[in-house]
C-alpha cells in the first residue's frame, strides 16, 4: 500500500510476475477495495492464483518503526509479515518504510539462533557477475562478531551461484593494519573460520569491480556506499539527458543513435537490481526501494521468489548450526 | 618524486601552470638531476621563477607514515613541507602518499589552536556550483567536537565564493533522530554556533546535488562515499566506453557524435576536481590524486594557488580566534 508510488506499481507488477511464473501463488493485502480496483479487468490467469487480505491501515513512509510496532498491528505492513509467520506465504516484498519493516520483521519471524539481528543485503552489478553487499543500514554499529555473522550469511546468498564465494570487508584502506579497531577484530574472525573464504579488505571504490563476491560492513557504511553510488549515477545521468537535449541538433543525434543509448540505459537500470534482502530472519523479506517502478518491484519478486526456491533462510540457519572446525 | 606516474606528470602540470599564470613561482623539490631531465628543453618563461631543491630520498606510496616520520627527513616530500615551514614558500602540492603526507604536515606546520587535526577536504561538483566535503580519511574516528571543527573549517573555504553557506552533516537518514551519538552531538554543537548556518543532515546521494555547500562528516564515512563515487563514475564510464565500441557500427556512431562524447567526457572528468586541502594547518597542503594526469595535477596546483590567494588558512585562524556570542 505504500512506497512513493502507492500500490499502483506494486499491483502492475504483480500481475505481471504471476502472468511469468507459473508456480507462484500472490496474497496481496491492503485496502481490499483499492487493490481489486487495480487489478486488470481481463483475466489473463487463474484468479484462484490471487488471494486479497484487507488490512485497514497503512504504514506511511515517515512512521517510527517503534510507534508502529506497538500502534500499527492491522496495517497491510504487519499483516504481510504475519502471513509469513503463519505459513500463509513463503516470502514478503513490500516498497513501504524500511526501519518499520525491519522491526515488524524481526519482531515476528525472529533471526535463527546465532544470528543477533538481519542485515540488509543487495546484488550489485559488477563487469561479470555480481557482489552481495551488506548491511545496508539496518545496524548502525555492529561488533566485530556481528560483521563475521554477515559473513556467513552472504557466504550462503553467494553459494547459489559461485563455488567458494571470496568474502571482504569494506574498509578504508586495503593494507592489513588499516581501519577501526572492530574491523582490525572481523578480520581476525573471518581469517579464522573455515566456512570463510576471506579475501582481505576492499575499498568503496571496489563496489563495482568484482574483486570480491561479498562485501562486508557495518550498516552506517554500507548505507553511505550504496547512496553516494545512487547519487553519482543520477548526476552523470542527468548530466548525458543534458547533454542530448542541449539543442535540436543534439536532439536529432540522439534520436539516430536511440538504440545506443536505450542499451546503455538498460544495462544501467537500477531497476535491473532492486530488491534488498533482510537476511538472518526466519523467512524471507525483500525491500523494494521506496521509488520502484513496475519493471524494478517486478525485479524484487523475482529476488524473493528465487530465495524461496533457493531455500536460502535454511540454509542459512543450517550455516550457523555447522561447528566450524578451528 | 611520488605519485603513481612519478614526477614527469608533475613536471609538465608544473610547466603549464607557471606559463599560465605570471604570479606565481615554483620550487621543484626531488631528484634534481632527474626533475631538470623533465624540464622543457625551449625555455617558455623566465628560469628565475624555477628553483631547484635536490632531495635525497622519496617517500614511497606503500611507506608507513610513522616510519616516514621518523627515517625519512631527506625526502622530497619532508623537504617540500619544511620549505613552508621556513617561509620558502606559501603552499605545497603532492601526488604522493596521503598518510605520510599528512603526518609531515601535522607534524612540520602544526594546526592552528583549538584545531586538534587536520581535515582532508575537496569540492566536488554539483549542478549549479560546488560543495565542500570534508573529512576525507584524515580521521578515522572523530569526536564531535572535531566534526564541529570540520564545519567552521569548511565554512571558511565556502565563504569565498558563497555567502552564509548551508552547513549539513552526513548521516544515513535526514529524520532529526537519526544517526550515531556522535552525530547528534554533533548536530546541537553546528546548530548552537552562530557562525554556521547548519542545514541538517544529509544523506550520501546528495552529495552532487547541491542542497548543502558544505558536507562533514568523519574521515571514515568520507573516504566510503567518495570512494564509492568514484568506483561508480569509472563503472558507468566503462558501460559507455563498451556501448561505444562494441562493433563496427557503434564505433562509426561514436565517431560522428564525437563533439558529444567529448563535451561529456570534460564536464565529468574527474581531473576538474582534483586536489584535495589539508585544512586546519598553518599553511596550504593540497593533494593531488594518486593516479593524476598532467591536467589534474594542474588543478591541483590551481587550487592550491586558490587557496593562498584567499589567504584560507589565516581566515580559518580567525574563525578560531573570534567568541561566538551564543
Amino acid at each position: 500500500m505504500s512506497g512513493d508510488l502507492g500500490p499502483r506499481v506494486a499491483m502492475a507488477a504483480a500481475q505481471k510476475f504471476i502472468a511469468t511464473f507459473d508456480d507462484v501463488d500472490l496474497l496481496l493485502v491492503g485496502n481490499e477495495q483499492q487493490l481489486r480496483s487495480l487489478a486488470p479487468t481481463k483475466k489473463t490467469f487463474s484468479p484462484s492464483r490471487i488471494t486479497y487480505f484487507h488490512a485497514s491501515e497503512i504504514v506511511t513512509m515517515d512512521d517510527d518503526p517503534l510507534a508502529v510496532l506497538r500502534h500499527k498491528q492491522n496495517s497491510s505492513m504487519w499483516c504481510t509479515v504475519e502471513s509469513l509467520k503463519n505459513n500463509l506465504a513463503d516470502a514478503c516484498v513490500s516498497a513501504g518504510n524500511t526501519g518499520a519493516l525491519l522491526a515488524i520483521s524481526k519482531h515476528l519471524l525472529k533471526t535463527f539462533p546465532g544470528i543477533e539481528r538481519p542485515a540488509i543485503c543487495k546484488a550489485m552489478p559488477t563487469e561479470k557477475n555480481v557482489t552481495y553487499f551488506l548491511d545496508l543500514g539496518a545496524n548502525i554499529n555492529c561488533s566485530a562478531e556481528q560483521l563475521h555473522q554477515f559473513a556467513l550469511m552472504g557466504s550462503v546468498l553467494a553459494l547459489s551461484t559461485i563455488v567458494m564465494p571470496r568474502i571482504a570487508l569494506l574498509n578504508i584502506g586495503t593494507e592489513n593494519v588499516k581501519g577501526t579497531d572492530i574491523i582490525q577484530v572481523a578480520k581476525t574472525l573471518l581469517q579464522n573460520d573455515p566456512r570463510l573464504n576471506y579475501c582481505g579488505f576492499v575499498e568503496a571504490d571496489s563496489l563495482f569491480s568484482g574483486d570480491a563476491d561479498v562485501i562486508v560492513c557495518d550498516g552506517f557504511h554500507g548505507n553511505i556506499a550504496l547512496k553516494a553510488s545512487e547519487g553519482t549515477a543520477n548526476f552523470i545521468s542527468q548530466k548525458i539527458h543534458r547533454t542530448f537535449n542541449k539543442n535540436w541538433i543534439h536532439k536529432l543525434i540522439s534520436v539516430i543513435i536511440w538504440p545506443l543509448l536505450k542499451q546503455l540505459r538498460t544495462e544501467l537500470d537500477p531497476a535491473m537490481y532492486n530488491g534488498a534482502s533482510f537476511l538472518g530472519l526466519q523467512k524471507t523479506v525483500v525491500k523494494s526501494h521506496g521509488n520502484a517502478n513496475q519493471k524494478a518491484f517486478m525485479q524484487a519478486l523475482i529476488v524473493a521468489r528465487e530465495q524461496v526456491i533457493q531455500k536460502i533462510p535454511a540454509r542459512i540457519q543450517q550455516q550457523f548450526l555447522v561447528k566450524p572446525s578451528l
